[in-house]
């Protein structure tokens, strides 16, 4: 057994009841969660000397966002001080530098999301996309930008008037053979870049994309450009640029959103990405697919890798809600029998407006944990040359499951934030409760890096292009195995509802075999649908419109739930013994859950049938509830970061609750004393009372 | 017809298309559903004051939340000084007063909330409350705090470990014969008031409740007292208090909560409210009840009055809410078939998600406006000591009704915050979009004035005992009606789902009578689940929490809505026939997509089988969106504030939404040049990029 006694113990306190009925070792899940060791070891040294630098303790008050914006530019360069990354992980395989990378960005967005955003936009994804997009002649930029951190970048694509259809966006760079560079150039303010994490204060290059157009006139449609905007040394912005900061938003407030008007910028020929196509000094346009399959996995990469990021935060994110919930649960007592007050977390009402999110917190990270390592997998061998059989349909596959996870997961995280809110009642109101932050900090996952709604359209596609195959007897193009199971879709279909006991529900075949049956049905309406809307005459864009209400949004979703349903099933069978009771109660909770969802579904499709369904999966998930309810302050212990990341006065791992409330009331600088403007907040009176 | 034109007009542009396709005059659309023209005139006459007053101008960058409250109290002072209430209103009768007073609360509200609560708080609420556990010698403070303004109060019930579970409260307030005064006592932090409004840094008196002890030793549970806690010249606190701020919050920044503990505190004998108990200058305590139905309509005023101006509050949100999101889809567009883009709203899925909101928003005002009136009604006649039959079974059922309502409708409002966001995207996160602000300001309306959950339960209760009488024969006491049908419930349980086309399930006699099956069907499964709890041994208490989930909380949610469902219903009924059509589709559409998240209920319950019902409802929800796309921006001017009011970079009423962020961004102080902590943000650098 691994020595685990890096992670500080919890101490002695009022949860001791609740812990000491855990049917498992709360380090070992743990570890379990996490994956690898060495990644578990190197996030308690980030937290650690983060926690031990006064540069990141917490405010009692909260600055103004210009401070913010300070401290987390601040923070970001003391990070890369602190190289957590080393010269060697820049050395080491492709999947290790990756996943090394990526535990850093969790560590730190579990503390401030500001800075890991600041640091995934600025770092990580403009150095992914010069390795895909650039040549040799970028690479000095990808040197200073991650492996010396020298400059800080962003990215430009979003314009005013145009988000998710990249397509229509209209920032031009037109060649000039003349000078041998490309003029940039905004038309007017609807097409200006904006939302550019970065860009508003602080970063010196941005990676922008601009419609190409040569001299001929020719619109050879998006490329990407490495442009400079600040002076490095003075951090002014360059003569042709108008650069503004987006100003005050929801959350995550450190990070400097900005955007930017170009007039006739001019920049070097050599500023085009030039890996899959290239403009000659005389102005030419050449297309050069010299190697599909590199081509194929770089694009991968960029699309991907920054909403794999998003679904590891979101996953620490939904961690630290339910802990803090949780942990509230266990410790504040209402109600009871003969003024014998007993503990929130024994209501069961209260066990079932929490422990699916608990549940949903566990197997998320077991997916994507397990997501990963697939993911990065494929790009590693792509990347190095070598043969992998249908690498254009795995890509695509891998699209799908992230185009639809990234919805389900960060959608679920931000229900969870307000559930787990609402479970701490008036004091989870509390700044200092962290619930907030952690909401209003989640928030724009759901929008950013594809909007949910637009997103998961894109699973939709590929899942009926399968769905049409099937149909044709033809083979499913699924290399990752997620639905070659469409091509039994007749023989699914005629299944129904079996299970006459709540047991017959708690097992791994009767939730995969119902999420097959869902998806194979939704699978049908929204083709039948679709075709319905076809044949009546509609073009193919509005009848793909009129298909997302009830069909295609319900189908993408449920095959989002089954992605996280099997890959979290497969990595639990693996997982040590002492921990699998408590992981496959916490997988049927989720499973049946979220299945509860699509009820309404079941009866529709003929699948379910009068009150049993209904009654012995809503009975499951209370007993399920009734069963965890001993091993839920562990589960939490093991999702949990330490009680300074956690940075919650209802969350933190020593249960007591009210002095710690005490505490931080009577440590923030405005508690006590009057108002400094009390004199104008007198009203003159001449009454007595 | 009445002169409208104290409303103003909406300039012309974009929306235009939109707006010349609605079928009736959005300003009588707006006095209907005010309901008073007197009482909108007010409140333009506020909004128009407020506008022009510096005091009230929004701040481009939010200031800090020390400087918040310092604005908000300064803003209750000017509203004081305005006064928009006269001497007349409180000479005229209980109902217009109150409707008055509301009214005013209302337009304050929607322009900031802070400024409302602690008005509703401070004012509202602590002088009602005087009135109705007071006595003559309380009149003084009723003076001082709602006709002179002189001093602004607060309400101290919460303690640190105690919210819900009022009756277990700690503070004591213990006779002292000798002195003839009571002695105010706090045992330890846990039992500090807390989250009291307007005590953190601004109060003067507060209105306690506290545990009253005799000199014999005796308990005689919870009382009200008046006790002064600052000196008004000074705000200096007195001696035995510590008073503290409760610190930054999630929303509502302009309020000062506050905690307090009391050492030994000594206050007047006559600080007693006693108009239902005294104390005497002996210590004998002694109880009143010479007028019960004085007390009770006392009690109910108490009770719901809060509660009531909250569902009032929640309204004006939402109806911003889907103001800034609808005017946003009709200006905003994205995607199209050969370049030719569409507006937002033109999708189906748009429409979807956002049409249920502000078809709630319109039925929701609509009830609210009518209940307020049955409620006030009532109010009234007793106060007046005129005889009312059912006197104390009316008190009940509107304290049932009150009980789910303020649930539904905070809980609605909130989900539909986040769905307006998320609606409008990237720019819908800007603070500038105000839809974060919205949300937050709201966020605490579903635990405050009574936790939801809690909350809920307590109609449940009612609803219970109503079918117990209806089982044995009884009468059911429902003076207001809302119940009589159970009478007949074992032939509405008998009923199917009927209906073949769509049009029939768009009548009024489809969603009521669907209700009326769901709220027997959910009450014999409630009913059945306790009595089953109660058989196998389990106490009262017991029984109840094992009933909660999806059958007493899916119990009180369904007639909620069936409350909202008839009362609307019946208003429409009476509004004026240009009027009509609009509103039927407004109300179809909020009852069938409420009804639509019942669905699972009615296919247990055997109410629907087959795909024909969820086809049907859905079917018909999504023709009732396309039949209100022409009608709907019409529809939220009707909703809508003014300009000024709704702050929303995203909402204004000219739809010229590129234009309008362009100024925003443009007037922000920080947007263009670097930042002030440049020096510190730039990193050493050799390399030359």
């Amino acid at each position: 057994m691994e020595d685990l006694s890096f992670i500080p113990d919890i101490s002695s306190g009022p949860l001791d009841v609740y812990r000491k009925s855990a049917s498992f070792d709360w380090k070992r899940l743990k570890l379990a969660l996490e994956g690898d060791i060495e990644l578990l070891k190197l996030k308690y040294k980030i937290w650690h000397t983060l926690e031990n630098d006064p540069l990141f303790a917490h405010n009692r008050v909260t600055p103004t966002v210009d401070e913010q914006k300070r401290i987390t530019q601040l923070q970001l360069k003391r990070i890369n001080e602190y190289k957590f990354h080393t010269k060697e992980t820049f050395r080491s395989s492709y999947t290790k530098r990756t996943r090394t990378l990526m535990t850093i960005n969790e560590a730190v967005q579990s503390l401030n999301p500001s800075v890991s955003v600041k640091m995934a936009i600025g770092i990580y994804l403009v150095s992914n996309a010069l390795l895909s997009l650039g040549t040799e002649r970028h690479l000095k930029f990808y040197e200073a930008i991650i492996v010396n951190r020298e400059i800080l970048a962003s990215m430009s694509l979003t314009e005013i008037a145009h988000g998710s259809d990249a397509k229509l966006m209209r920032t031009t760079a037109t060649y000039d053979a003349r000078t041998r560079q490309f003029v940039v150039h905004t038309p007017d303010f609807a097409a200006a870049k904006c939302w550019v994490g970065n860009l508003g204060k602080t970063c010196t290059h941005t990676l922008l994309f601009a419609q190409l157009i040569t001299p001929d006139g020719t619109n050879h449609g998006l490329h990407g450009f490495i442009v400079p905007i600040r002076d490095p040394k003075t951090l002014e912005t360059y003569p042709g640029l108008i650069v503004g900061d987006m100003g005050e938003k929801i959350g995550v407030h450190g990070i400097d959103n900005g955007f930017v008007m170009f007039n006739q910028y001019r920049i070097p020929r050599e500023s085009l990405l030039n890996r899959t196509a290239d403009v000659t000094e005389d102005g030419v346009y050449e297309s050069s697919f010299s190697d599909p399959s590199k081509i194929l996995g770089a694009a991968l990469e960029n699309l991907s890798a920054g909403r794999v990021g998003i679904m590891q935060e979101s996953c620490h994110s939904i961690s630290s809600a339910v802990a803090i919930a949780v942990r509230y649960a266990a410790s504040r007592k209402q109600f009871g029998e003969r003024d014998a007050e007993i503990p929130l977390i024994e209501y069961e009402l209260h066990q079932w407006r929490l422990f699916g999110y608990v549940a949903a917190a566990v197997v998320f990270r077991v997916y994507v944990e397990s997501f990963t390592r697939v993911y990065l997998g494929f790009v590693e061998k792509s990347n190095a040359g070598i043969r992998v059989d249908n690498l254009s349909e795995a890509v695509s596959e891998i699209h799908a499951m992230v185009s639809c996870s990234k919805p389900l997961l960060t959608w679920t995280v931000l229900q969870a934030a307000q559930q787990c809110r609402e479970a701490c009642g008036g004091h989870g109101f509390l700044k200092c409760a962290n619930l907030g932050d952690i909401r209003s900090n989640h928030e724009p996952t759901v929008t950013y890096e594809g909007d949910n709604n637009v997103l998961s359209q894109q699973a939709g596609n590929w899942l009926l292009r399968q769905y049409a195959s099937a149909r044709a007897q033809a083979a499913v193009d699924s290399p990752i195995g997620t639905v070659t199971f469409l091509a039994d879709h007749a023989r699914i279909l005629q299944q129904l509802f079996h299970g006459t006991e709540t047991r017959h529900l708690k097992t791994a075949e009767f939730i995969t075999s119902t999420y097959k049956w869902l998806i194979c049905w939704l699978l049908q309406q929204t083709h039948d649908k679709y075709e319905s809307e076809m044949a009546s005459g509609q073009s193919k864009f509005q009848a793909k419109t009129k298909s997302q209400v009830y069909r295609w949004k319900s189908l993408t979703t449920v095959y989002a739930e089954y992605l996280v349903v099997i890959f979290s099933l497969e990595s639990i069978e693996k997982k040590e013994k002492e921990l699998q009771p408590v992981l496959y109660k916490l997988f049927y909770l989720y499973g049946l859950w979220s299945l509860d969802k699509h009820l309404v579904e079941m009866y529709q499709g003929g699948y379910a049938r009068g009150e049993a369904p209904t009654r012995l999966i809503r009975a499951a998930i209370l007993e399920l509830c009734a069963e965890l309810k001993g091993e839920i302050v562990s589960v939490v212990d093991a999702l949990a970061p330490t009680d300074f990341v956690l940075n919650s006065v209802l969350g933190r791992s020593d249960g007591n609750l009210y002095q710690n409330i005490e505490q931080a009331l009577f440590n923030a600088p405005d508690t006590i004393g009057r108002a400094k403007w009390w004199r104008q907040a007198v009203t003159k009176t001449t009454s007595k009372l």
